[in-house]
Parts: structure tokens; sequence; C-alpha cells
């Protein structure tokens, strides 16, 4: 997607100051997944739609996602992102709440400027801010986890609702609005998309205990390390006989355990109650209401299904 | 202004999770000057256009503010705003963060929501993302100032341009905008916002010298305790001779100095360069500038004036 760099190397080019664009510039060129943008660029083209158009939403959720990196790695002390030193660590927490704080507008900025209809400019936009807005409610909810004695499954998936669902939802719809597609199809990719981002967000909580260390790109077993409340943990202790439920929250209650003795008793647990396959389940599941979801759109590019089907497949089956 | 309270309380009433809504509830409901709605809804007077419109313009500009305050006081470890704990005292700097975050997101829905045509309402938004944008900047290019070995003046009214008149000036042309007056009016309104915010902003500088401690909100001598380059400090060094220049940085060189004895040898360095009367002048000027700007608009309710007039006055002859 070389289009796409050029289009975020334009957006900070000969800006000052530069310890403002630098991080931004910094975080942009790293590359990742890109999911987003190619979720609205799958979007436009099953409705469609001009994909050149759909460069302005695809970067603008990208440097939205973006935005939400930098400032989630304050907040979670993380030093390492995409294998280079966070914003916060490579520079300082000042200048990483500020770079995010501008590249957030400049996300927007972009959004408003697509060059289309005001009306469909302005749905975009507001999309954008609604997705902003839940991403916040999402990432507190993370954070109140942390403390909260007890979270149970509906609330967990609330959380990764807001927190990381939504965000892929609002590319497919973006693909959608820029098309001009129904209201009835607008809706339904947008509930596509929660779908495949749930399985997408449990695939990722089952791979840092299943996960092949040489695949998956964090390090095995860091949820279970850091008393992380993931749908595992949080499945198990809904599962468990009163003996596990204690042993379980009793590894849960510290970080100075053995790491090896902590991550094999807790995964001797999740054994006994079968929580792996209770996991991909779920997963399949949401898979399988994504393909429902997809069976219920109207008008769109048959020969573009395949390549949705393939996305399904990938992001819940995924092994990295 | 009662009304504008109740449009900020609607907006987080029942939302949750409340260690994110509950901040901009306490952020919100302090009030402050108000100052940002107030220019938003005398410029909507002035065009004649339509008050009860401005509130989403006012609200979103004033909530704009509030954010940019919550995340500035992580950067300066401020520990009151407004005679309460700032955000990141009353909870932790990460609520401060995501809470900000929000809020800024928040302003943004509601400048699109603004409910008139959606090419004023995507121009309006344009104008609340550019003004972010810039204010961004200008905290960045105040925060590299603390660390500058050299700043001039030039550069010092550059980023109080970004950091403080580019919002006055933002909300005086929403105001112009909401009114759907000419290109020429809504630019010249916005010259007179620059204009007014660089006196109001020199003054403050003055004000940290030369304010009545009963009057002046903040305690006096606060910027040369801390080594802040202010206009003031950066006009002595520009006029003072060898001698003078050698007394000021030393006494700029180190927050270890009894404060007294620090505010009163570096009083008396300005009062030997004229310092007061100098930036008393350059505020003047501003303000006269200001008074040109407002001649030069075209077609304006006449009988609404003589309030821009007492605006000029008030900000930048305030003592307070």
């Amino acid at each position: 997607m070389e289009s796409l760099s050029e289009f975020f190397q334009k957006i900070t080019a000969n800006r000052e100051p530069s310890n403002l664009y630098t991080p931004i510039d910094y975080t942009m060129s790293q590359g990742g997944k890109r999911l987003r943008p190619r979720l609205v660029l799958m979007s436009t083209e099953l409705f469609g739609g001009n994909t050149e158009l759909a460069m302005y939403p695809a970067a603008a959720f990208e440097m939205l996602h973006n935005f939400t990196l930098i400032h989630d790695d304050i907040m979670d002390n993380a030093p390492i992102r995409r294998g280079k030193p966070t914003v916060y660590q490579q520079w300082n927490s000042n200048i990483a709440i500020l770079s995010g704080d501008a590249l957030a507008a400049i996300a927007l900025q972009i959004m408003l400027n697509t060059p289309t209809r005001p009306e469909i400019a302005l749905e975009l936009s507001k999309l954008l801010a609604q997705t902003s807005v839940e991403v916040c409610e999402g990432q507190q909810k993370d954070l109140d986890f942390e403390t909260a004695d007890a979270v149970n499954i509906d609330e967990y998936l609330q959380m990764i609702h807001l927190k990381t669902a939504v965000m892929l939802a609002g590319c497919l719809k973006a693909g959608a609005i820029i098309s001009d597609t129904s209201r009835h199809n607008q809706e339904t990719i947008y509930r596509l998309g929660v779908h495949i981002g749930l399985a997408f967000q449990l695939k990722d909580d089952l791979l840092d205990v299943y996960g092949d260390p040489s695949s998956f790109g964090k390090k095995i077993g860091g949820d279970i390390r850091e008393n992380k409340k993931t749908y595992l943990y949080l499945r198990a202790l809904e599962e468990a006989t009163p003996t596990l439920r204690t042993e379980l929250l009793h590894y849960f209650s510290s970080t100075q355990f053995d790491d090896t003795e902590k991550f094999n008793a807790v995964k001797n647990i999740y054994e006994k109650l079968s929580i792996r396959e209770k996991t991909a389940a779920a997963i399949d599941e949401y898979a399988r209401l994504a393909y429902e979801d997809l069976e219920q759109l109207q008008e769109v590019s048959e020969n573009k299904i395949p390549d949705f089907k393939n996305l399904i497949v990938e992001l819940s089956q995924r092994n990295k």
C-alpha cells in the first residue's frame, strides 16, 4: 500500500515544531499491519465506491488508531511497540501526549477534507468522532478493570467492543458511506466489523497462551504475567470449581511469582476447564455471525465476497 | 450564561465509565471566564446570526479550550487551576490524558452536529480541527522554549499566536461562519481575534510582574520564579546593556534564588529598561490594530460595535 505511506509523508512534511511532527512521522512510518486502511478500501470495493476517495478515510482511521497507540503506551508504561521504542520512551511523555493530540486532530482534518459532497464528509467525520469517543471509553474501562475485584464476561465483551471492535467496524462503515450505499448496508457492514473485531480480540487473548512464539509478534504469556483479565481468565473463573477458582485467584494476586511456574500453573487450570476449546468456540461463533452479516448485504460486487470470507478466516484463525 | 452550563451538563449526563466522564464534568462545571463562548456569541450578534445555533460552536470551543487545559496541566505539573486541584492531581495522569482525549472528541461531535447546512457544519468543524492542531503546535513551542538557549521576540509572538490567539480568533470566526457572512468579514474578524489574543497574552505577562495581587487571580511573580521566557524578559534581553544582560541571565539561570530577592532584582532591571512602558505600548498597538479591523467590517449590526470596543478595552486593559 505504497500510496498510503506517501499520503502520510505529505501530511507532516516540512511542518514544525519538529518535536511535535517528528514523533508523528516516526509512528506513522513504522507501518504495522495497516489493517484499518485495508478494511476501508475492501469495503469501498465491495460497494463499488471510489478507492481514490477512500484514501482519505483510510488514512484518517489509521492515524486515529496510531494516536490511540501513542497515548495507550504512556498509560501502560509500554517500552516497545513494533520492535521500536514507544514515543514516550524515545522522547518523553509530554511529547507523547502532545504529538498524540496533534495526530488525532490531523486525522480529523483529513476526514473533513475528503473531496466529496459535504453531507458525506460530515457523515464520515461524525463516524470518526464517535469512534474516537468510544475508544476512549473502552480504554478507560480497560484501566478500570486492572483494579476491579470482579469483572464479568459481559463487561469484558463490552470493553473490547469499545476498545477494539468499533474501530474496525467504523473502517468498514466508512467504505460504505463513501460509496453512498444504503443505510441497510452501512449498518450491516458495521455489525460485521463488530463481529470480526470481537473475534480478532479473543484470538489475541488466545494467542497469548497458545500462540507459537516464532510466529506471534509478542512474547507468549504476557497477559498471565501481568494478571490481565482476559477472556480466558474470566471464562475460567466462571467455569471453575471452588478449588480451581481459589488457585487461579491466588496466581492472579501478584506479579512476584516465577514466570514459568505461574504460566504453567495457569495453563494447567485452563486445560482442566477446556478454556482453549471454549474460547475457540466463541471466536468461531463471532466468525459465523460475520458470515451471516455478509450474506445480508444487498447489491454488492459479488466478485469481492471471497475477499471478505478470506478476511474473516484470516482475522479469526490468525497465528500472529 | 446559564444555558451553556445546561448544555455541558446534558453532554456528559448518565454516560459511563464514570472515571472518564466525572473529570470532564468536574472541569466543565468549574466555569472560568467563559471568554470563548462569549466571543462566539458576540460575533454571531454582530453579524446578525442565530444565537441559538451559535450555542454549538460556543460549547465546542469552550470544551476544546478545557481539553487543552487538562493536558497542559499534566505537562506543566500544575497542581491548582481555578482554585481547585487539576484533573491529573485529583485523579491521576492516565485519567487526565484519557478524559482530555474524550473531551476533544466530544467537542468535535458537538461542532459536527450543529443543526445547520452541511457546508456550514463542515466549515465550522474544519476551523475547530485547525485550531486544535495549531494550539498543539503552540504548546510544543512553549515547551521547547523552556530548554532553548535563545528565543527571539518574533519566535515568542509566533508561539503565543498559536497557543492563545488562534483560539480567540477561531471563536470570532465561528460566529461569522454560522451567520453566513462574507469571506471578507470572516477573515477580518479572525484577524481582530488574533490581535486581541496577542494583547490578551502580553497583558498576562505584564500582570505577572505589575498586577495587583488582590485582583489578579494568580500569584504575582510566578513567571520570574519559574524562569519563564515572557515578552518582558525577552524584550529586556533585547534592550539590555551587556552588564544588565549578564545580570538578567544570571537570575534566570536557576530557581534556587530567594523568591523576593529575585523578583525585586528582575523588576529593577525591567525598570531601568522601561520594560513596563514598552510592553504596555505593544499591547496598545495590538488594541489599535483590533480597532482598525473592527472598522473594516462590512454590513454589521452597528448597535453591537460598542460591545466590541468595550471587549478590546477589557482584554487589553484588564487587571485580572
